[in-house]
């Protein structure tokens, strides 16, 4: 690769790593409050999974990927590996509590 | 539950909600950067997949998962699912061109 085509490639790569850096802080964020969540839920044991709720995401999380041009498939498989962690993290808690 | 606990968690939900539509957003403006990605790399006929830079964007994202208390193996997930849809990507554009 001749340093043109690097440079220009290094650009690309610089802003996904600036992107990177922002989903894994709104990620972090996010955990912060299903951790609260969990704690909530197993304080006045409410179970860790919400079927009708995992559903109402999916369908909003789609309905946003497809307005904002994102392949909507992608965007529920991606809501999904949260989901599993969410869901793993809050029977952890409920265990110990 | 009663309509104190239920107001409670609608107010996490309500946060959750506002941070997965952020999410979203940011993963539609990453997959806007990896298609002049995978455009650039067919045209100059480059392999869809870069193994060195996965390793580099792995170690980075542990590290910045550790810096904000996200589980580093959570975060290495999380980047693995986005690479192979972006290397699936890329490869549909290659094949095209």
């Amino acid at each position: 690769m001749n340093d043109d085509l690097e440079s220009q490639l290094l650009a690309f790569r610089d802003s996904i790593d600036n992107i990177d850096a922002a989903l894994v802080h709104l990620l972090a964020e996010r955990f912060k409050v299903t951790r609260k969540v969990g704690h909530f839920k197993a304080k006045h044991t409410l179970p860790p999974a919400d079927k009708n709720r995992e559903a109402d995401q999916v369908t909003r999380l789609r309905e946003l990927a497809e307005a904002s041009n994102l392949d909507p498939n992608f965007a529920e498989r991606f809501l999904n590996v949260i989901i599993a962690e969410v869901v793993e993290n809050h029977e952890k808690i409920a265990d110990k509590t």
